[in-house]
């Protein structure tokens, strides 16, 4: 119930936001899953138990992200969408992990993303950071913080500073985190012939993070002049401008995140839960230049991914939310007589009309097994027909009893459909 | 969208009725997959694409349906679970089959069960055939027809015929469709020993098919005895007495229903799409005494599983339904400035915390241009701050135009969701 209610509200989000939801097959062919290299000992393979036709089919294997297989959707469907495209996606991966708490070998992302034919406007990077902090606002999770940087400031950073292998840069520094500032350095010293001061000035760069514009002076303090350098500062700065304003404190420019894809061009995000940074990031993604390619065609693309699995792991191990109740049923309808079963399916089929939720016992057993039954299935209600012949409803946790119309009865609202409470049953 | 309305209708039908929803991993050891035997040339196996640990693990395999999984569950979940459990399930399933309409290698199934420890009142086998014809009710589809049987019924009338191999005789009436009445008899002779008169007395049976509980009368008819008989036409005439009341029409008792499988060993059912009957059964399931087992522990169970795949293939195909705009937005906020865009994100905002599906523009492009984008992606509303100032929204559909107050208009109801809609564009 707890994940139910995070896929509903995530496609809420999504669906405010004017994105449609698409579904794509689990398996691709291996071929497509790893254009982009370096994941292979991840990957499942599928194939016939019994295979009659081997060789004859293409070697398949189930999707590990939903960033390849909507980038075969966009190629394959590209003469009906209309770009920019907007889709979200929410849908199992898989993956031959180590599994742990927030790592699972099959889990549940949310993608959403915006694609263009040919170009796609920046301001797309910043609609994708607002969105995802509406999105995982609305989620019964602790404060979260969406940490952004941007390639081109990084590369163009490097750049400047007389550092070529500004990919090797950037794989050193997303190192930070792992294995420390001297580590880093010494990488970019002995493998790209970083000098001490360049390494320094790039761990620097690493070091800034700040919740306003004030990162924008920091960087200019390092005295590194490039033009792309220029324009991921403009960029950044107009995601954090905007951000400050319509989502307060939940994004900060970070210049130590990378990502370690090759493919991001741009804006980059990874978010943490705040006291619970271990988990890893929950939420990551960027802007990439060529999501796809046909022919001459290049369709850029900005898009970001929810971890639903290591959220709802983390929701349920840690008690951010409960459920109401164990089951959606109201309403037990218990049985006087085993032949009075057929009305009280009738009885029965009126609640649901009217969305109460309604079990009907199957056998007319002494009532206080009845009252037992629905007790410890956490049924609120048992509804029954008294020896006046009055139709009385009694409310179990409170023991209240009282009569009621069965044409017109309804429970009260806060019990009518299983919510999701915030907090551990021990907080309330 | 028209799958996800499917999808939510049978959610919002199986939790009326107090089904709680479960979900499984795809992925099973082949032995637990393959214990029933008979259909391992359509399972997929799933392994490391680089297996470095080979022969380490079990066989892996995706699940080909949902019954297989739930049996796991049950038992590994037997100590935590309120019997009689009542459980849905949509997920996908998998199988190695020939593709057509109606048949796909990937498909969802939503399936629904009532779990018992022990013992399971017969009165769950009504309930479920009445919530299947509650849930098939609520679907876009044309009128649909359960086609139920009981196994005792068929197993007891073969013993009073004398014929002692009831499962042979079962599944040689089960190909009654498929092969003819002619060869069954052949087959019933030829390969059960059956006399020319049993094979009649058999097809006879399978012959009989009524809406009313006349089906009893022509079975006595018949002429045969038996104890299991006159059990299986009880039980028999209470689904089809209380459906006929409770569901009219969308029941009837036909004899010919076997099912193939073997485990079954009460009620069974299939269900056609009137008019669609080369669909295949829709709905199908019925009662097994032993869904499970641990150590000397039995759960029965019934339960029936829908073809969400099936079902919504026929929907696009045949337009039983289409939805009412080709995305979620209802009003695209245009802009007469660039530098209007914070602003309109702003806007945004307030709209979707009033539940209002909203895109903005990213450039001030001609109005017209920006009105045609959002025609073209189905939006109904544009809105845009007129010369004077004032805030305007445009309905493209009409044409009409009107000033509008940003706090607080709202659309129709009607736009306010995407609406599905019974019958093709045509109809309309």
């Amino acid at each position: 119930m707890i994940e139910q209610h995070v896929i509903d509200t995530l496609r809420r989000s999504f669906e405010l936001h004017g994105f449609a939801s698409i579904e794509t097959r689990a398996v691709e062919t291996v071929t497509q899953l790893l254009r982009k290299g370096e994941i292979d000992k991840e990957v499942y393979a599928v194939s016939r138990l019994q295979n009659d036709d081997a060789g004859k089919d293409a070697a398949l294997a189930l999707h590990f992200d939903l960033t390849v297989p909507f980038s075969r959707y966009v190629v394959e469907n590209a003469g009906h969408l209309d770009f920019p495209f907007r889709r979200y996606q929410i849908q199992k991966a898989w993956r031959g992990e180590r599994p742990q708490e927030g790592r699972m070998r099959e889990f549940t992302q949310a993608d959403f993303d915006v694609v263009g034919d040919g170009e796609l406007s920046f301001k797309y990077d910043v609609e994708l950071v607002l969105l995802a902090a509406a999105a995982l606002s609305a989620l019964p999770i602790p404060a979260f913080k969406l940490r952004v940087n941007n390639r081109k400031l990084a590369e163009g950073f490097y750049r400047g500073l007389g550092l070529a292998d500004t990919a090797g840069v950037l794989r050193s520094i997303d190192k930070l985190e792992k294995i420390g500032a001297e580590a880093v350095a010494k990488l970019l010293e002995d493998e790209l012939g970083a000098t001490a001061e360049q390494a320094a000035a790039a761990l620097a760069l690493a070091q800034i993070r700040t919740e306003d514009l004030s990162f924008v002076d920091q960087v200019r303090a390092l005295g590194v002049h490039d033009d792309l350098l220029d324009e991921g500062l403009a960029e950044l700065a107009e995601v954090l401008g905007v951000a400050m304003r319509q989502a307060p404190g939940t994004v900060v420019a970070d210049l130590s995140i990378a990502r370690g894809l090759d493919y991001y061009t741009g804006t980059v995000v990874e978010t943490v839960l705040l006291g619970h940074e271990s988990l890893g990031s929950i939420c990551s993604g960027g802007r990439y230049d060529a999501l796809a390619r046909k022919g001459n065609r290049i369709f850029p693309g900005v898009g970001l991914s929810i971890g639903v699995s290591r959220l709802v792991a983390r929701i349920l191990s840690q008690e951010f939310a409960t459920a109401s109740r164990a089951v959606p049923t109201v309403v037990y309808i218990a049985l006087n007589s085993d032949e009075a079963w057929p009305q009280a399916q009738e009885l029965a089929a009126g609640f649901r009309e009217r969305g109460i939720a309604t079990e009907v016992a199957v056998a007319a057993e002494k009532y206080g097994k009845q009252i037992k039954f629905a007790d410890r299935r956490g049924i609120p209600f048992v509804w029954f027909v008294a020896e006046d012949g009055t139709h009385q409803v009694k409310d179990i946790r409170s023991g209240d009893q009282e009569a009621a119309d069965p044409l017109n009865w309804m429970p009260p609202a806060a019990d009518l459909a299983v919510s999701v409470v915030v907090g551990s049953p021990a907080d309330r």
